[in-house]
């Protein structure tokens, strides 16, 4: 029987133990990634004013429906935020003083009112990178690299990032099909992942959307060089963007982990440039983005160019626990041990070895010496230091690899010197 | 003007640029702190459901006002966390598998719908450990001095923990005043901070509380020592607590930190032993905890002993802020310059730096090379490489340290060379 008081609220869920541990890792590695791209950390509120998160361009006119939406004691109407986008464009539009590009990261929740099912939350992690002042598509491919990086020092391998341009898009389509007609276009042309080429067909039809023509474009496929190639036809300014985006990709390596797809046209409407899907594997996508050049001045700016890319961490988190993918720890952790009746002398230690930075734990239970093994062992940790009496008299205290399962009998400083070759933070 | 829409909702904030960074670095000492003494990560949803946040013991019957409060769109009733402490004990009730002790901490926000004040807000983030399923004192001890090392590492001097127990007060005034009226004093000798030893006086005459017996322990003042010394005609398991504490604290090293006071009893309900509370200095409070032995079976688990400590984040990063006291930066950050149409190898410097750990940026907005040293300088970057086409065919590049206003020209390899010293993460 489950206790729904003990649950967490639906569509929500708590990460324990082992869990916690390996999320905290993914958002550690994603954040050291992003601080070597030079991205600023933001901080803004969980949430925000419903006006703001109700601008046209955003989720769009069935906002209410689709996120938590609540309003304080004095009758405020408020919203959690349900992505991060809508209040770093207002952030830059209330500062205009920021100097550009205004490059900054965000890793943490937020909210939609979705119909809860495998792999998607009410609550969710999102890892956010944006670039806010330029229109130099160098920003764009800053953000795909950055993604390669966190999803490489991960541990993934056959990540992809789809890739494509708005701009190429809407050109191709509204030569086709004139421009009253693209906007439909889009929002069934994205639904291609749910329904099939078969049911965006019919959906065409249903709009009497000339389809041929569509599918013609969108099942354009082969190498990125080939697509490109076979793109030339159309020419213009969007196919210029892909262009320089897939050579500015090459300077950065990450070329191979790009996909030109023609398919893709993402749908958030705010998207005026390169959009990206970020894929783990085969079709398991983890996040996405693209350049949005208006939407700062939509939420009440001045016009400021604007692109970035989102992560979700909880797909991250899934497949990597699924695939028992690594996650690298950074420091050994070690468990003292009491022996009898030598508390001060653990302290002692304990102290001694957090002074150096090292993970440490000891016996807070009176427990027999086998119990605390015991316990060291259910928690993974790496050393157990016997301290008793005779030891305290020796200076020489046991130390056990908890991994390798071998045994050392060493002094205070031979056991100290190896554990601290990798410190969390030098004070 | 300010446009309301450009503001974060009443009582948040914004923390921007080099304020988010100064937190980031706060969150990330703590953090190092916490793991170094062995507490794990924990992640429960903002929201919980209301029955739990409305559990007695908790904030009390007027919670409702006291938080945000809302339903979700199936009337289920819910409300954003008031701390993490009630999440921590749903968790502990509902997972009777976790070895103990079980040592968590979290650093994230949390909401309460207090008025807005200065150094009081909505949303405010609260950094906490607590030790599950032991009734030792080491484990408040460990508690207490994890908390010490935290404000130590980020460089305050002259704080201190006031300490008490509630065990000890609780038969105290037992005596002095017969069960039935001891709640009733406890709430008001809860205000002195706010109405002073006079204010307290009145108070407790109002209820017909005997205060003068009130006051005179309350009152009792000197080193731990002599406090303890004094206390000793009382006897009893409260003052046998305080006096383990107090040994314990020695063994840390941080009975200097600690002053043991009469008149803290804390306001929530639910502490049943030692309690604290955290300044930066006099009369700044930045937090405070407990032992709180009967919440867990409060919020429908089995009876778990529980202690923990909590920290205002906010209050340490404003204290910071107005000292100007120094956040170490772990690691340099270096802009590398464009001196014209060297894209692609700037690009290459770029990668090389970031794959080496290296915290680095290039121009992004086409700039000439005087307006990209005045960004490198505005954003604060410790040096600058400058890169042109004479630089790529002598394989040497200026390095232009921002701080001290020095150049040297050297190789890519010397450059690199003292900036990894002090990397992020190795993959």
């Amino acid at each position: 029987v489950i206790d729904v008081k003990f649950q967490p609220p639906k569509g929500t869920r708590d990460l324990i133990s082992d869990d916690a541990v390996k999320m905290m890792m993914i958002i550690e590695t994603v954040r050291c990634a992003f601080e070597k791209y030079g991205f600023q950390p933001l901080f803004t509120p969980a949430f925000e004013n419903f006006e703001l998160l109700a601008t046209k361009g955003g989720l769009g006119e069935d906002v209410k429906d689709e996120i938590y939406y609540f309003k304080d004691k004095s009758e405020r109407e408020l919203g959690l935020r349900f992505d991060m986008t809508m209040s770093l464009a207002r952030i830059a539009a209330n500062n205009p003083q920021l100097p550009k590009p205004y490059k900054r990261y965000v890793i943490d929740k937020v909210w939609r009112y979705d119909n809860p099912q495998a792999m998607r939350w009410r609550e969710f992690w999102q890892a956010d990178i944006d670039v806010v002042g330029t229109k130099s598509l160098l920003a764009d491919v800053e953000c795909l690299a950055a993604a390669c990086e966190c999803l490489t020092a991960l541990g993934f391998k056959n990540f992809y990032i789809r890739i494509n341009s708005r701009k190429l898009m809407q050109s191709i389509f509204d030569k086709f099909l004139g421009k009253e007609k693209t906007l439909d276009a889009f929002r069934i042309v994205d639904k291609m992942d749910k329904i099939g080429l078969e049911g965006v067909k019919s959906e065409l039809d249903n709009k009497s959307i000339p389809s041929e023509k569509i599918l013609q474009i969108i099942k354009i496929s082969g190498s990125n060089k080939a697509i490109l190639e076979k793109l030339k036809k159309f020419g213009g300014e969007g196919l210029a963007e892909l262009e320089e985006l897939y050579r500015y990709a090459k300077m950065f390596g990450i070329e191979k982990n790009l996909k030109i797809d023609l398919s893709l046209v993402r749908g958030l409407e705010y998207y005026t440039g390169p959009v990206f899907e970020v894929y783990l594997g085969s079709a398991v996508g983890c996040g996405g983005g693209g350049r949005y050049d208006n939407l700062i001045e939509a939420v009440g700016g001045i016009q400021l160019p604007a692109t970035g890319i989102s992560l979700g961490l909880d797909r991250i988190f899934e497949v990597m626990k699924e695939k028992e993918m690594y996650v690298e720890k950074t420091k050994a952790s070690v468990f003292v041990a009491n022996a009898g009746d030598v508390v001060r002398d653990v302290v002692k230690i304990v102290c001694e070895l957090r002074n150096s930075g090292v993970i440490c734990q000891m016996d807070l239970m009176s427990r027999n010496l086998a119990k605390q093994f015991d316990y060291a062992d259910k928690n993974g940790f790496d050393y157990v230091v016997v301290v008793g009496k005779e030891e305290v008299k020796k200076k020489k205290f046991k130390l056990k690899d908890m991994k390798k399962r071998t045994e050392k009998t060493l002094t205070m400083r031979q056991i100290l010197q190896p554990l601290t070759s990798n410190e969390c933070r030098k004070r």
